[in-house]
């Protein structure tokens, strides 16, 4: 089949560059058009900074930036959003309204009550909020969110134990990296021998995001999840990859072998359904004492799976364990990638 | 007065240099030897690595290192411990039974009925146990222990919000500096640009240390503080300064606000009896929403006190907040050292 | 005495930042106004980020940016510049015609032949070209520039070289930390693991700075040392302390320990004159075979002196050492203050 | 053909886990035995740290250590050899004397007269030396050495501007990564925000092995080659990846456009013969301002190539510029294989 075209709004930032880096050689899609800020519309993409390795596709170097407004998308079909949030609310409802099927990391869309917050292996049945969606708001387009980064990862692992025994209280503690605020992002003054204990508006998303990922479609809603999560969230001198430190509360008793083998067997539709940028397992479990580490682990299965370790019993709750994800791979540009792979073989891309 | 003359064991490793460091100036103390393994005996101290700045003190610097064991050590009254905790059992009884005065920062005895585990804004009282030691184990000197450096933070700051309200569960994540680790301790390609999240055998003592120091002196023993602690133990790329983030649950409700002003107005007896390395305050309370920091705040009140910051309602549990406390100065060998200015204060140092 | 008023421009930058922590106890000066741009003035002090440990001194926390006009510091007779370089020269030259003393860090007025580009242990008698400059641009002030950081320290310690033997050719390759960019300057996914060999328009200053400040005063003008200098600079991941390897060429032949012991003696007017902020001494001599070490040694003569060591044969020209001096204090804003302590001593500041 | 059966001696070190990780899937060569110390023999491989990313290959695992003598390794043919320099001389000289060829990271040889010290790009027809090797010692097989691994980079940039221009003098200051000095290797506490300007035994080896590696094969001897090198060497807090920093006289003048295009347009044998593990090009020329970058740019020619950048004139002498390369990759293991897949192509593997 021809690829399908698509678009990459705030193509210039961190996470756009992740989006240009997993769709240059993409079986399924195909780069058209990347969108930036005026600031940078008309300029050639190879005189922007590029912040990742290995270097800049070849095939991207020479595309021009469009100001990021659907007119200049028309030979688009999908559009993967990392528009900052501050204009994502208009941008986006701006691109589904004009019949693009929107596929954002930013935030603003995440919670609106008909937009699926989609994990691909954890929520995929939310698909079905995009009718609503269309229902509701009148598009011919439509906007799937992916979560944020360190609750991606959280929720993944929460997933299969929700499933097995029932989530009743999380805890969770995040050591995140640097990458997770962008670039510039962080000054190396601000964190070289450091741990800075705060990262704004990052712990309400960790405290509600997950329960609605592990909520219920109900008709034309989710019910959400029935249980209560408390989050510190830190940032550490790490490049790359969110480490969670968790103790939960479960509804049905479980020893760590129990849980080790509920997480360690999980399967879901991705891996099923053959999607290209699908990791197998999604979820890997280490035995080692000391694992998973963020340098060791991040790049598990491409960066796209989640890695477990540490399966004991709480003193206090039933169970805790440490879990790690690369935070711009699964956590942001390759979870809006997954979702649209997902999309495709459902249906939903015309 | 005469100062009294002490002697360092271990005074090689990073622990022991933090102990020459502490006391090469001390208005009471007079280092008069320094302790070593047989490796070391007889070299110079200034022959060995030093890892701490400034430079090693001038006066000690053309010291010769004496094999750990009483013999060596008759002109001194005090004993400063840095002993590896495989030899400390022994190495420490030896002198106590020969009468020194033994302040150890080894962990065999930490757990020991009739030896006082003790931090002077804590459990000043618990040094009653020293007669007890004294009586059971027919020894004229006596063993004072101080806690594990996490644990110490962490009990700092539980003190005042167990007396005001009692405490019920805590929760606790810590991010621990390399330093913990000793010289060489950890290697970089083990830990730059990564977080280990495990310390081996750093969760027992963070889960029990703090019990039994919060508890009450019930005549010749200690009733361990009656709550539970969940713990989970990181090491993460900064220097010096462990991090926790802690949530509580309290017998009494206590607002953040109620619990800031608990924690703020906390006076205990090292400063009321002006011993020489007592913080003032003990315990700093920030209001800005990112602090404390590992790099900006560990040397509050010269690393001898506690920061604490981001007091707020935790959404399972009470209250949540962040601490943060230097390792190896207040968490090691500053406890020890002001451990014995107490006791000097008290009488017990004859 | 009175203390002298002073004020501070770009009080809010890095270099501003260390220019208060250094001024905020002086014996002679006293802080009397902050200068800020127009985003700033009107701001109190403590309401903009603090990069520096310990925290914000007391006195000034309160104090209210100015814009940094002259109309706006009339209480003040001496200006320290931290100003940014793209505005210094308009907004220096209209201080120092409305009277002001002022002593810059910034670069545009270092190389002019009528300003004194000084170092207190090296060209003190520059500071005759004052009335040059007064003279040709009729100003009632004067501007006084210290050197880039990397260009001082290198200069100290080639000063008693080329007096002591003569210099003909320096090699230099500089390992500049990050906080030599300023706040927030390098983004930490730019340098975390990782080299930059370039710092922009900094080897053009490596190479004539030196030349300038080794240069003899002939009447009214500078005759530039007659040597020359190549220069490598490159960004490595520390926060504070340039490292330089330095090979240099001499006229007269002189072996590692005679240039080890003229750097030694080296004795300077500073120290003669008892400044309050000179270091004494001002060069450290290390014979350690792996000192200076950055982390260890930045903060020689309280971040006022230049740290030198491994002097050796180069097999190609004649010696060839390392060298280590802190970037923001003697390396910015404390050579401004040295500069200023100098000239007060020797009647300049009326 | 059937695979090349090969042992490796040292594997459980920094360098020996590089060859196993490069042979293990490699198209020529089949590992048939891991070396070890009387300590580690008898043990799993498995069982044994693994310091690399990604894991351990699964081949491999189960594997057991074998005490690295002669008798032990019947099974193999070649031998890598990553065995420590203090027992290397003995034990790779009975290996050799046994009949094995063996290909050496180790140190000591590799100043012999009759002792190739190879780098497949700059010298492949000093493997002649092999045969007065082996006539001279009574020996069946051999030992050809790979050099040090910032001489191995710096040499492979000095080859085509000797052939080109004739060299006459060498500055050159390196930047080393710590995994140059194995594992545990470089303790956090002594690199973490530092520069220690010392390696020992590193500067010696820089100025001496480039020399033999760029001389003219006569006879049965090297004349090495006719220019001097200066060499300072710095450890700074990277993981992998040395840069260092270049000046050169040369005897006939070029400019940098010259220099650049020699360097980009050279070419060398193992491209010619297509060996599995050249890089091509085996010199990567970066034209931005700057690059290469350590983090950014090591794993060039998947860790086998040489990267350059910033050529331009020297105010000294004629030309500098910046090189970096991975020195465990094409530094220490991958020189090592693409020695023994050149001498297999040129049929010196029977």
């Amino acid at each position: 089949m021809d690829k399908i075209k698509v678009g990459i709004l705030g193509a210039t930032g961190a996470v756009g560059q992740r989006f240009v880096q997993m769709l240059a050689d993409h079986p399924w899609f195909e780069i058209a058009a990347l969108g930036a800020s005026d600031r940078s519309a008309g300029v050639k993409y190879k005189d922007r900074r590029w912040v990742l390795q290995p270097d800049m596709p070849a095939a991207v170097r020479d595309m021009e930036l469009r100001l990021g407004e659907p007119e200049n998308f028309t030979d688009c079909r999908i559009i993967f959003s990392a528009t900052p949030n501050d204009v994502a609310k208009r941008v986006e409802g701006e691109f589904a309204a004009a019949g693009f099927y929107v596929f954002t990391n930013a935030s603003p869309y995440r919670m609106e009550p008909d937009v699926p917050l989609m994990i691909t292996d954890v929520n995929p049945d939310h698909a079905a909020l995009i009718r609503v969606q269309q229902a509701r708001r009148g598009w011919p387009g439509f906007i799937v969110a992916n979560a944020n980064c360190t609750a991606t990862h959280l929720t993944s692992v929460l997933k299969p134990l929700h499933d097995a025994f029932g989530l009743e209280k999380v805890f969770v503690v995040s050591m995140q990296a640097v990458s997770g605020a962008g670039y510039p992002g962080v000054p190396t003054l601000d964190i070289a021998d450091n741990v800075i204990p705060f990262i704004n508006n990052e712990e309400p998303k960790l405290e509600e995001e997950p329960r609605k990922m592990l909520g219920r479609l109900a008709g034309d809603r989710i019910e959400y999840a029935d249980f209560a999560i408390s989050a510190h969230c830190n940032r550490v001198p790490t490049l790359d990859g969110h480490m969670e430190c968790v103790s939960v509360a479960l509804r049905r008793k479980a020893t760590p072998e129990e849980a080790a083998e509920v997480l360690r067997s999980y399967r879901s539709l991705p891996q099923e359904l053959g999607l290209p940028s699908a990791p197998d397992p999604c979820i890997v479990v280490r035995d080692e004492p000391d694992r998973p580490q963020v340098r060791l682990d991040r790049m598990a299965g491409n960066g796209m799976a989640t890695v477990v370790g540490r399966i004991r019993r709480d003193p206090i709750l039933d169970l805790k364990f440490v879990l790690l994800g690369h935070n711009t791979v699964r956590g942001a540009a390759g979870g809006s990638v997954l979702n649209a792979e997902l999309l495709v073989k459902q249906g939903y891309i015309a």
